[in-house]
């Protein structure tokens, strides 16, 4: 059918389970050709056309409230919802969002990007319905990979004690972005194993009959044996025993099953948790076969071949060559242990755990305890490497200030994606890092303007032995730039001057170095001297080299791909006021009060006034003042 | 026994049970005559003074690890390890600590003070063990309150699949700080029951040989049914599921019991849990009889009464007024939720709870969960208050950025125990959450001078219906002002002139505004005419009057009670420099980069160099410089 005429899902109700087929077949042809052009979530995605049919089909959203967890599985809801005419411009400048959003469509009632959100807003959700007597569904639906989260196991412990209604649907794909890991993967497994067994309801009372009837105190342990045996209906036992009624395990792709138990759902008081099977990438053979991740999230492809046009998500370089450093590194310290939460691939520690499986950690997607389980490895000499996106080190917040900087423990933290990300958006921009990690006591922030300097300070971390220390850098590639063989300490607490100049200074560290050399060789031209330093160390600053500037009353432009407030420039002011040097021009750029959206990079620098023009014209205002006063 | 002869747990090795009895005796007589000059954490150190002595005797510390969740029921053993003749300090200025140091004994080999996070350390601890080939017990003493919190279950799904060996103890009463809620604890009661059955495994082999042999697809049915038996014996399915060894429930009280259980899970490969079954405030009846938490932690008390010398924690004055004004503005706006993770007592939120049960929520440790429950409430035009103290509030970070304010939604957040706490020390502080909120696009913070404006800006927040905003109050009692009878809105982003000068300016808000107006009544008499502005949103700024003294060139001193580093006042140098107003000076107070250790407020603020004097001086020195240009 046309895909492009739907406007809402009312359509759903009249098909039959065999138009129905035709019409996941439609969804996934049309998923894999257009995100062969744009990129995209294609594993996820695929994964879960029959049941996202299947949930519109038997609610009616936005009545009732279909909350993504994640939310990077949410394209065909999307084309569901009316918006399969916009899938050219996905996750690109003001297109259509990889993720939820409100703003797109009244059947987006809540938005993610981070996982394991969604049972606590169904919680919210449901409390509001039942205040407002209202009557509706709640069906969050959660990945095995997002269950293992804290927040959501927090949330399936308060569920299931309130006894709200409620519908969780368990999309289990036995992957999350990487193969799972935990205890409850294997919980997930022996119900997924349990399922075909298919026991009959007649045998087992015929088994329960042959238990003899018995008096006094074997009475008691008689019906408990028999008590027990409900184990062997309710094979969730897990979730039983967390007060939901557990059903499934079913299979996701097929509509009649679906339907079977979503009804049965429906009718079902107190919270429920329906377990489907589903299979990433189903119906595109690349993305089936796929057992590591790489077909979570990709670029452009050949839709024949499944051959990436460009790796843009593979190898992205600074992950790769920080993992790596760390790995060489590995080799003569045995005290580094890699710890990742549920991100061994796109922090590209594969060959780290090839080479060192019994000192490599995917601890699943469990953020907070990740950093405690390095602050717990570093408490005994051991020099853990906390491998993390600067968006999901949001998540452990309070373990870095509390378990790793108040205990002033040796923890390296690797912060990877920091800075915009562009594609996937507001929910991942890493752009807060600076601003949440610089007033916390003991820790040094640093981030390298090149892969050569990125290598040398993966080296200065590990040698590093006076508390925790963190490395940012971005997504994406490296320069290109020549690799010094032998690795080198850089002095905790220093800069670089990268150009001389005497009548302004810029600030600057990471992406923005080429941009502030850029400018500074245009003013150049124009008759105007600009120093360009490299600030490696965003905490500590180079005190030495910042009174250097205080005392030449040099006028300083800082640059920084991070929220302003209570970022690096605003450190800069507070060093210059705090030293009694009032008068100083300082002006700083970067990232506004305001979420950045989806859109490339470079796109979304120009929006907020960050390229090379703004600088020149910026520093040409301070600079000038300088010269007028000389 | 003298207990202040004590140098380290050896002693107790060569002890018979019944010396071990005495010597908990002597214990509890010790605590519950100390504390009751000091305060303390009575109630859970009462409950756990023979686990302690059995910890110490069954494991040989500090070679063994044992590991304080949460931390505060180590008194028994600091006494163990040697610090009996400190207690008369505890948690007072350079005093013993009320939470595990590392700095006061080898055998604290881990620091504590918010909870949940003794697993994960425990599971660093245990990776680093076998990594180094070292042999040592790992034993992390987590409450089942603790165990709610996020970060202890994603910790509970790695170490069960890990299968490191750990003894996890379960220290089970029942009680967090308040009566504990959410599945889990439902779990724990029916283990507690299941354990008095005392199931003799004689009768089950008696029924399961009752079972007949059957052959074919029956026979497997039948070998199914057996399995499911052992759920008799390892009640503790939920853990078994997991990953564990289940053993218990023991009573934490009956040494022989708890000596015969510790052997066993010393002699268990792969992970134990033992659950033991304690109780708060054995001992001391007033404690024992305690159901609501009033014993957790208290000031000094009379010891024979129990009767509080001075109600230092209740009412602690603050809290209960803005509980009390939300249950006011309750009772005619529907659409308000209460929402504590743990905290219906500290928080004063019992009368709200007690009027309006349907709209509270407490949802236990779980800050994360109880933050985007707030966002999903909002979601549904539901107005969420949030009540949660300032340190716990960390945890929550990423789904306050993430959830709350990304989305733009209409949940109050009253932060409590804003600034310094005192007693509780540095894991405790509240002197974060300005410099990890105000970098928050959306975000309205405000904090009040005094009850009556407090009581005005929980209307003011209640009423606000364009986004999240918080309001910070501090630890303890108001100021004892007149209250308005009739609640008015206070306009978002307006600051309040207390005194008018016009040599300099102090900007500052909450707590530290009496020292303000003190220090400017005694500049005023030197001289020096100080203007005092209540700075009462933190964010937005009141651009119109910072503008206005900009532009009178007027010198300002900054004060907050909170970090320096990216906090208030450097968001007032932010703006000046934004606006290019370059030449301004602007001096700032406020809390060092380092983390505050325990002790009073006063004391605390002396050493900070934050008191009246400091401000007369400070401002001196700025008002000076004003009127030599004049």
């Amino acid at each position: 059918m046309d895909l492009m005429k739907i406007k809402d899902p009312s359509f759903l109700k009249k098909l039959s389970n065999k138009e129905l087929q035709t019409l996941s077949q439609d969804i996934r042809q049309f998923l894999i050709e257009r995100l062969s052009s744009t990129g995209g979530h294609i594993g996820p995605n695929l994964g879960v056309v029959e049941l996202t049919i299947a949930l519109h089909k038997c609610f009616d959203s936005p009545k009732d409230k279909i909350i993504w967890d994640v939310g990077h599985q949410s394209y065909v809801h999307k084309i569901l919802t009316g918006r399969a005419d916009q899938f050219d411009t996905l996750r690109q400048y003001k297109g259509l969002c990889g993720f939820p959003k409100m703003a797109e469509s009244e059947h987006d009632v809540w938005e993610t990007g981070h996982s394991s959100t969604s049972l606590s807003a169904a919680m919210g959700m449901a409390i509001a319905r039942d205040l407002k007597k209202e009557s509706s569904y709640v069906v969050p639906v959660i990945g095995d990979g997002a269950l293992t989260g804290g927040m959501a196991l927090e949330a399936l412990n308060h569920i299931g004690h309130e006894k709200k209604n409620m519908i969780v649907i368990l999309n289990d794909n036995e992957m999350s972005i990487a193969p799972n890991v935990g205890a409850l993967h294997n919980v997930l497994g022996k119900l997924r194993t349990a399922g075909k067994y298919q026991w009959a309801k007649d045998e087992l009372e015929y088994l329960l009959k042959k238990i003899p009837a018995v008096g006094g105190k074997l009475a008691a342990t008689a019906e408990r044996v028999k008590d027990s045996l409900k184990y062997l209906f309710v094979s969730g036992v897990f979730f039983e025993e967390l007060g939901f009624t557990y059903l499934g395990p079913v299979d996701g792709h097929d509509f009649e099953n679906l339907f079977e138990n979503l009804s049965y759902a429906k009718k079902t008081e107190g919270p429920v948790l329906l377990h489907v099977i589903t299979k990433k990438g189903k119906g595109y053979k690349p993305a089936e076969n796929d057992t590591v991740g790489t077909w979570h999230g990709t670029g452009p492809y050949k839709m024949d071949t499944g051959d990436f046009v460009k790796p843009v998500n593979t190898p992205p370089a600074w992950s790769k060559l920080v993992s790596e450093t760390v790995r060489k590194l590995a080799r003569k310290d045995e005290r580094i242990v890699a710890i990742t939460p549920a991100m061994p691939v796109g922090s590209k520690l594969e060959g780290f755990a090839n080479e060192f499986p019994e000192r490599m950690y995917d601890v699943g997607i469990a953020e907070q305890h990740a950093a405690t389980v390095a602050a717990g490895l570093a408490t005994q000499k051991m020099k853990p490497f906390l491998a993390i996106y600067s968006t999901f080190l949001q998540r452990a917040y309070d373990q870095v200030v509390h378990d790793i900087c108040r205990q002033n423990l040796n923890v390296f933290i690797g912060i990877d994606r920091a800075g915009l990300v562009g594609a996937d958006g507001e929910t991942h921009q890493g752009v807060f890092d600076i601003a949440f990690l610089r007033h916390v006591p003991n820790i040094v922030l640093m981030m390298p303007k090149d892969e050569n300097e990125g290598q040398h300070m993966v080296y200065t971390a590990v040698q590093y032995d006076e508390g925790p220390i963190a490395m940012r850098f971005p997504r994406g590639n490296g320069l290109g730039v020549p690799m010094d063989e032998t690795l080198k300490p850089i002095p905790i607490g220093t800069w670089e001057v990268l150009k001389k100049g005497q009548d302004a200074a810029i600030l600057t560290f990471g992406t923005t170095i080429p941009m502030a050399l850029e400018a500074a060789g245009i003013l150049e031209k124009r008759g105007v001297s600009v120093k360009v330093i490299n600030a490696r160390f965003i905490k500590p600053l180079d005190q030495e080299m910042l009174l250097k500037l205080f005392k030449e009353n040099m006028p300083i432009l800082t640059i920084e791909e991070a929220v302003l407030q209570g970022g690096f420039g605003s450190s800069i002011l507070e060093y210059a006021h705090e030293k009694g040097f009032h008068h100083m021009e300082i002006d700083c750029m970067g990232i506004p009060d305001q979420f950045i959206e989806h859109g490339s990079v470079e796109k979304l620098l120009e929006e907020i006034g960050m390229t090379t023009d703004d600088v020149v014209k910026r520093m040409n205002i301070l600079a000038r003042k300088k010269q007028k006063r000389a």
